[in-house]
């Protein structure tokens, strides 16, 4: 159709501006179960008529709309919130029509009260309520004709007619029959309500198979399982493992990423597939599908769910290489090129060609990798690089699996441009990783806090806050000390209310970098560990504590409630994080110097506070071992932070 | 297709945040010819490959694109700068697509810099040649199948592969071919090139049938052209005339809007059609076709363009009302409902039903009534109400007469709600009447601007500043003095460059209300008046003058180049104007109290004025009669304005 093609002009009312809505709402915003979404629109015709506007929202796949009306706001703006009771991809739309009844009988009361005459007056809503009888469902359309035969009844007493023509009840019902064929409707648009894990969760990545603990024995489940009680005691809410199935033998990667591997090396999980099958395998040293599934239980004991980690990439002896090599690039010598993300190389890993005819086939095989996890009874997934694959992929592969199965999480491993990271948000993931990592002063820190809470991206793109990843071994951590560890952990956990660390590495300070690189030395990735899960000087208290104060108070159960609090001294940032009723409230306040003591005066926010500027302030610091005590007398507050002593606060605001 | 549906995965590229854009495309941002326009989009791909962007461009009908190549600006951002060289409706999009064989050739230059073995890498860049060649015309084909042979043969020298591989000239062909058929491109978007008139115009509108000087005799077209030279010393490029069709005889009007005309009483203009015909006939008095193209001419000798006024309603002996009833909406009695437009009641006019079954030949109908007079000669239309008629009528009939006729101007006379006002302009509508009249304060009337000129509106919607009109006498009007008459001439035109006046009512000062109304007395609406077009007191002169500046001066021909300087006593309102370049600067000072004496001190804008803290400026007060010079030292500058002696300044920045 050209764009310049008649839109019938019976369709009177222009709806205009909805929101929420994201890309003209081919994609989802994003809202966690329970709530309130607020609905706006323009919506206006020619003429005095009045309008009738609703929102109108259902499940994807069911047939029935939840129809909720609109109120004016005035300047032509409309109005509707919906409370989130269920989780699941919604469909919305907002539609208009005009009220030709209502608007008659506004007309007609000023007519009346003007003394006009007022028969014809009655004979035009007798039409009117005509109209709307035949429109009615035939009970109602019995009582529309009886109506429009009074008040079209010139020989009938007027003033009969007259309280008719005044009823309310008359108008109200007719506004329940528009001529709906002359409505006009939004475009049909999309909404996630997610479950309170996508909203506030607390990951703990570890490699089972280093859970022998000797770095020689391939460790299993079994042994995996026996970490739960401390990852608990901890306080984290998922556990998640890098990829478990089995690992390829070809091109497979020794220590420390070494090309040349020896026999007994365990390679990279990464490298998936071989022999004993490819992405809905398990490997068998980690155990059986039994074992899994008991280790499921065994985590949700333990208050943790799990999360898989899937790669839609293959080693070179991946069953589907030989069964689908359409889905591969290959090169003129009948080879296939091995991944790159530069400057790293995976001559273990073949990626998968997403230009193939053979796409679709492709597609629904991927798709179907989710599903056969989800069939074990997996919830959550952290995807590998999503963004070295069809974008539009990912947007059908989601949204799909989210419109079945609305509680499955995915989380984005995308440290990529922006662009990328929002395009994979908005094609459904639920969490993408983010450049907290590298935000290391507190001025960074602040802007890129600010820019995610507050920009046109906060309506899809959530943000989980990691430390650490086995890939990801920052400079300010190879070289920190402990207050840098707990430090960061800090930020994350009270900044973002998605976090999550790779241990036991981060608890432990394994901070001994691979030369030159921004990884970890005889890394797990390519090798079995032998951890000392209690070495002398591990944060595990500290990251416990953290935990228990996020776990216990909403502030921090959300991450778009943050506002930053000006400090004198660049090397301290602050914020308040307030929960959405304002009944849970915390100043937080970090020393981001790891070695020296730094000291500066806070400008409160005092009217946010909800205080005179001289008003008081009583604090407990929960993240202190003696739970100490303050009050601070507006509008400033000094403070002195030592790395070694109280190199932070977080404040619970008790008065 | 349901919004889960698969969007084939091989088209690997995203765009998005295209602009300028309004609604997704559907309706055209706005443009004046000459202007360069930037384009920008975002562009992005899953992997590392390099893409090709480009934005095409054609007029709306035309079957060939221009292409304009798209440069990255970083951070998955591209733009491309169009300079308009030809008015009218365009469409435009903007694809991206993979550059295989560029993605490859940047490979290559890495990979042999870094000494890898290189035969193999040349073999697959030959092959990307070769599915070039078969996309590629026969003559270009032959090329890239040579150039692949060498570039893949292992058995020829490898130096002269390499130098082939790094050939930029290869790697510039290539990208002539990509894979179209994989690209993916944003929604067709709309887009209008005004002519110059469209950006610059002073309307200047007067009642032909007064023209006869005597208040009894019915003016003609001939007797109206005897006004133009006047017009044209005032400086006024457009003459405007009331509706110039029949006038219904029933119900017609008397002297001040009665309802009891006496035989000799004209009517009221818009109230149109009678025995002699409809929208496209002239009332006999006022001369015959042949004289109003004559008037056309006599105008465009005196630099005027006449604009005609279309009122989509009828009078009830219109003949539209006999020939298609169903146009009309019945009443039980068998009459049509007048129009109204609360509290106006317009007893002599018929509102059209934009509800009616019909509605496709009542469009039709329409639409012809422009075309008509567009082959009469007119391209100026001011249109009555159309904010009281369908929304997407009006947006199908102008966007479709614009198509054929860029040229034609339409003027929106929506005394409305600013949405209604703001859709009428994306639906086409060159300007839009504004509320300028009414914002009487200078703190209201800066508000009001800075909201046109930097709300998102100013992509399409083009006011046009009219201190009266036939319909509004402002009470500031009716009360005010010579000084305000200047004054609010002075506002509107340095502050709009689209301004309009009803004259000679406004030059002559002639303020006497309908009591109880914001109307003129004894209106020109409802009788023939006789004017002395050179009564003392009036303010041609100084209308004149500050026409002269407007067309003189290209800092006034915009209205989007306007930036106000704050000023310590608030009945001043001061402003800079600087055209495109900076080369044509001014800044206008108004004392707003009409009646009074006003002092204040300026806070120069010395950083935009591109001076020192304490530089100097020197200017020409171009609206004094002895153009006095004044040489004012930064930051600020100290104002006194007389309404009787220096009510404000219009000065150019002269040093």
């Amino acid at each position: 159709m050209s764009l310049l093609s008649k839109n019938a002009g019976f369709r009177r009312v222009v709806i205009d501006h909805v929101s929420p809505q994201v890309d003209g709402g081919r994609n989802p915003f994003k809202r966690v179960l329970g709530d309130w979404i607020t609905f706006k629109a323009h919506a206006f015709a020619d003429s005095h008529d009045l309008l009738i506007v609703e929102l109108r929202l259902r499940l994807h796949g069911e047939s029935e709309w939840q129809i909720i009306p609109m109120r004016e706001l005035g300047n032509d703006e409309f109005e509707a919130t919906f409370e989130t009771r269920e989780i699941g991809l919604y469909e919305y739309e907002i539609a208009g029509v005009i009220d030709h009844y209502g608007s008659w009988y506004e007309g007609f009361k000023k007519k009346h009260a003007e003394g006009l005459p007022i028969d014809l007056e009655c004979r035009i809503g007798a039409e009117l309520l005509e109209h709307i009888a035949n429109r009615a469902p035939k009970k109602e359309a019995e009582r529309f004709r009886e109506w429009a035969a009074h008040l079209g009844d010139s020989n009938a007493n007027i003033d009969t007619r007259v309280s008719l023509a005044y009823s309310r009840h008359v108008a109200g019902m007719a506004r329940a029959y528009p001529q709906r064929e002359w409505e006009t409707c939004s475009a049909r648009s999309l909404m996630l309500v997610e479950r309170e894990l996508a909203a506030f969760s607390s990951w703990y990545e570890y490699f089972p198979r280093s859970c022998a603990d000797d770095g020689v024995t391939h460790g299993t489940f079994k042994d995996a399982a026996k970490r739960l009680p401390e990852v608990q005691r901890m306080g984290f809410n998922i556990v998640y493992f890098p990829p478990i199935n089995p690992i390829g033998r070809e091109f497979r990667k020794g220590k420390n990423n070494t090309l040349t591997p020896s026999p007994e090396d365990v390679g990279s999980p990464w490298a998936i597939g071989a022999k004993e099958g490819g992405h809905k395998s398990i490997l068998p040293e980690l155990g059986t599908l039994e074992d899994f599934q008991w280790f499921l239980s065994e985590a949700g004991n333990h208050g943790a769910e799990v999360a898989l980690d899937i790669a839609f990439q293959c080693a070179p002896d991946h069953p589907w290489v030989k069964e689908h090599p359409q889905w591969f690039r290959w090169r003129p010598d009948g080879t296939v090129q091995y991944a790159e993300n530069p400057p790293k190389k995976y001559q273990d890993i073949l990626p998968i060609n997403f230009e193939s005819d053979d796409w679709e086939n492709l597609w629904e095989e991927l798709k179907s990798v989710f599903e056969y996890w989800i069939g074990v009874g997996v919830k959550v997934f952290r995807v590998d690089n999503p963004h070295t694959k069809s974008m539009e992929f990912w947007r059908w592969c989601i949204l799909n699996i989210k419109a079945k199965h609305p509680e499955v999480l995915f989380l984005a491993e995308a440290f990529t441009r922006p662009k990328r990271k929002y395009f994979l948000a908005k094609g459904g993931f639920t969490h993408g990783y983010t450049y907290f990592t590298w935000r290391n002063t507190a001025t960074e820190l602040q802007q890129y806090v600010e820019e995610l809470t507050t920009g046109e991206a906060k309506d899809y793109f959530w943000p989980n806050f990691w430390p650490n990843t086995p890939d990801i071994l920052h400079e300010d951590l190879q070289t920190g000390n402990r207050a840098t560890y707990i430090g960061r952990y800090l930020l994350a956990a009270t900044l973002s209310s998605n976090i999550g660390i790779y241990g036991p590495s981060y608890e432990l300070l394994d901070h001994v970098p691979y030369p030159g690189k921004e990884e970890n030395n005889n890394s797990e990735k390519y090798q079995l560990k032998a951890w000392n899960w209690d070495e002398p000087g591990n944060i595990k208290n500290e990251i416990a504590r953290i935990n228990w104060i996020r776990n216990s108070h909403s502030a921090f159960q959300r991450t778009f409630n943050v506002q930053f609090i000006p400090c004198s001294n660049t090397h301290i940032i602050a914020y308040l994080k307030q929960n959405f009723d304002h009944t849970d409230r915390f100043i937080v306040v970090v020393n981001m110097d790891w070695e020296h003591k730094q000291v500066g005066t806070l400008e409160l926010p005092m009217e946010e506070l909800k205080l005179a500027s001289d008003g008081q302030l009583r604090l407990r610091d929960l993240f202190s071992d003696d739970q100490k005590e303050y009050t601070w007398q507006g509008p400033t507050a000094y403070l002195e932070l030592s790395p070694n002593a109280n190199q932070a606060h977080i404040l619970e605001i008790i008065g």
